[in-house]
This record gives structure tokens, sequence and C-alpha cells, in this order.
């Protein structure tokens, strides 16, 4: 099961989950991931409105973290109507259904994220993935809801099978490494930098560790280099305790 | 304005209207048409869950019958999720967008029929029509609501802006006829026929006039052949009067 994980973060509406597992079976997925969903869970509304897509509702997994949800991707897109102040890639659905489709065919595993339905994905949350998945709407109207979200990525994803890579793939045995490994460096990382004083100004914190995830995440580092990161950390915190 | 008005046929629901106007909007859709709307009309509730698509829903206009919404078109599609049984030209979204895209630069009004929610559209509104849209879906859960089915059409056509005609392109000043005009031959043709007897069996007569009007349908009359059609038609039942 390599299709992508479709991961909603935060879902405030029975009703909203119940129609994005209806577009998701639509289109053959059927790997889908609840961070905090706030109707009671399982959902009897949920699957009456699901119409029949009862079955992606029940082997839905429930996480407590968007960390824990997204721990064994190797990639991981978030899904946004607007632009962030942040540097990261934004792509549009057909060309990630392209991307995904290879990533399938190299056994990485990937989810998708979408946010809350009034809020959207927080900053924070976006700095964890790899890119940002934006529809091209009317800019003068552009108010998608949760499942229409879930729709249009799930028919790229189903139109893409068989399609010819992107114009640009980088991979080969470079894959990158899984969230969990990466967050492993970067939590180290910023409590380090907590310790040694780099993230004193309390203001500025939130800021610079979202960017310091963002360009760690940009990088699509591999394993190996996950770990060599974690060495190169060890070697500059040791020495900094010798003399 | 030379984008496609987008037809539904007999909506049910006035929620789905709403919907529907919302997913058109959010492609830049503006000409809603309605044949038949069961809901009262205008309707409170459809603006309600427009969520700020009202202007699409103001300016709708209210037909009686297919064939007065269609008659200034000169290319009709009509959706359907299934096969039917009837040689029609079955495309993609994605290549009826650019097929659209093509026909509004050549100064060519076409239309998109979205049948009833329960039902789809009966063969003999299909047999109206030039090509099908057929959304590939899952074939094993391939039920799509209406505003859906609008979304996915309006997303295909917002994305095709600009793109490069499809590889089977014809026309050139070869435009086709505007179904008022093709439909004033076929309708002429057939009280012919049941004037000289041939569509006497009244348990097969549906299915041959389906027939005939596909078959003229398909061919993509233009106005001069249309009309030559008219003169073989007088031609033809003068010469039988005579003798």
């Amino acid at each position: 099961m390599n299709q992508p994980a479709i991961i909603l973060v935060e879902p405030q509406l029975a009703e909203n989950i119940g129609t994005a597992a209806r577009a998701m079976l639509n289109f053959g997925l059927t790997r889908m991931r609840l961070v905090n969903p706030r109707p009671n869970w399982p959902s009897d509304r949920a699957t009456e409105v699901s119409s029949g897509a009862g079955s992606v509702l029940e082997n839905a997994e429930v996480f407590r973290s968007i960390a824990d949800a997204v721990a064994d991707c190797r990639v991981v897109y978030a899904t946004s109507a607007r632009p962030r102040d942040m540097v990261k890639e934004v792509v549009t659905p057909r060309l990630a259904a392209a991307e995904l489709r290879q990533h399938e065919a190299a056994d990485i595993p990937c989810g998708i994220l979408f946010g809350p339905e009034r809020t959207g994905l927080l900053n924070d949350d976006i700095a964890l993935c790899d890119r940002v998945i934006t529809v091209p709407l009317n800019p003068k109207f552009s108010s998608l809801n949760l499942a229409q979200a879930v729709l249009l990525v799930g028919y790229e994803w189903y139109q893409a099978a068989g399609a010819p890579p992107p114009d640009t793939f980088r991979y080969g045995d470079a894959a990158p490494a899984d969230k969990l490994h990466l967050m492993s460096f970067t939590s180290r990382l910023e409590a380090e930098l907590d310790e040694c004083g780099f993230l004193r100004n309390s203001h500025m914190r939130p800021t610079m560790v979202r960017n310091i995830r963002a360009m760690f995440g940009r990088a699509s580092l591999t394993d190996q280099e996950v770990r060599t990161l974690h060495g190169i950390l060890t070697e500059l915190v040791t020495k900094r305790l010798k003399p």
C-alpha cells in the first residue's frame, strides 16, 4: 500500500470527514488518518454522509499530533489555499500527483496534510512538510471546502496513474529520511540551541525554530545525511564542552 | 463571454444548486442555466449554501426544456457517470477542457449538461449532445454528487487556460451549427418520417428517433450543411409527392 495517506488535521465536522472519505474512495484512496478529530470518533454521522465509503472511516487511524501521523512518511505535502511567509516549494495538485506516483513506484511512503476547516494548517504544521500543494483557483473566490480539496487532490492522483514522470525528479537510491528520523535531529538541534542560548529571544524563538525546520525539511535529507548531521552536532557540542 | 454555460437539468435540491454555483465561481465560471429546477426559484437556501457565490445564482437563466437551454450553443457536452448504449464520443474532463478553450478562442458558444441527482441525464438528452464527458473514477465506487461533478469540470476548465490545443481538432471556419438550427432539421425529418410511415412502429420509434438525432449530432454539421440537408429533404419529399 504505497498510496499516500490522507491526513485530516483537527477536522471540525463529522460531515466533512464523511464526505472526504467518499471523495477518497471515488479515486481509490483508502488510507485516511485523523489528527485530533473534533467530533466523537468513530462517528455515525460521518458514516452516514460517506454514502458507502464507511470502510475508509472504519480503517482510519487516529493520532494525537501531526508529528505522530507523519512519523513513517518520507515525503509530506501540506495543502494551503494561500501563500505563506516561508521558503517552501508550492506545487499544483497535478504536479504533486505525478510526484506521488513516482514516490509510489520507489516505495517511498507519503502523506498529504489537510488543515482544519476554518483556519487551515498553521505555519508550524507547514514547516514540517516538504512541499505545499495549492489548487489554482479564481483569486476573487478561492474558498474550497475540506472534502472538495481532498476530491481535487484525489482526482489528480487517480488521473496520474501510469503518467510519465514530471520533468524534474531526483532520488535514485537517495530516498529522503522518514519524518521521525528527521525530527529526531531537528528536535535535538533545537534543544542544543536552547542550551547554548542561541534561541534565548523568546519573542523570536517560534519563527527561528520554524525557519530551521523548514530549512532542513527543504533539503530532503537522506537517512545517511541525517546521521551525518547528528554526528556534526555531537562533535560541535562535545568540542564546546571541552575547553 | 465565451465561457461554457453550466446547465443543470432538473436539479432536485437547492443545496446542490448553491454548492454547484460555489464550485463554478471557484473557477471563474459564471453562466449558470437551470432547466426546470425542482426547488422554488429563486431560492434563499441555494444562496445560503453558495457561501458568497450568490451572483452566479442571481444571474442564472431558467428554461423549460433542454432544447431551449442549448438553442444558442453550437457544441454541447453531456456529463454521464456510466456508458450509454449509444454511439457518442466520450471524453475526459481534461480533454473536454482543452476543447472548450479552443471553442472559446473561436467564438463558438458551448454548454455542458449535468443531469438530475438521482437519475442523471436521459438517453434522449444525451442524444442531443455532441460529446459525453465522463470523469475517470474508481469503478467500484463511482458516485459523484452534482456539485462535485461541476467542481471537477470547472477545475479542468480553469487549468486549461492557455493550454496547448488537444491533439485532434478540426474547425477552421467550419463551426458547427447551433442546436436550434440543427434541431429544426431533425424535427422536420422526424415529421416527414412519421408522414411516410418510416416511424410507424410505435414501440421502436423512440429508439429510432434517438439514433437519428445521435447520428446527425455526431456529424458536427455546419450551418451550410444543415441548409443542404433541408434542401435534400425538400427534394425527396417533393419528388415523392409528384408521381
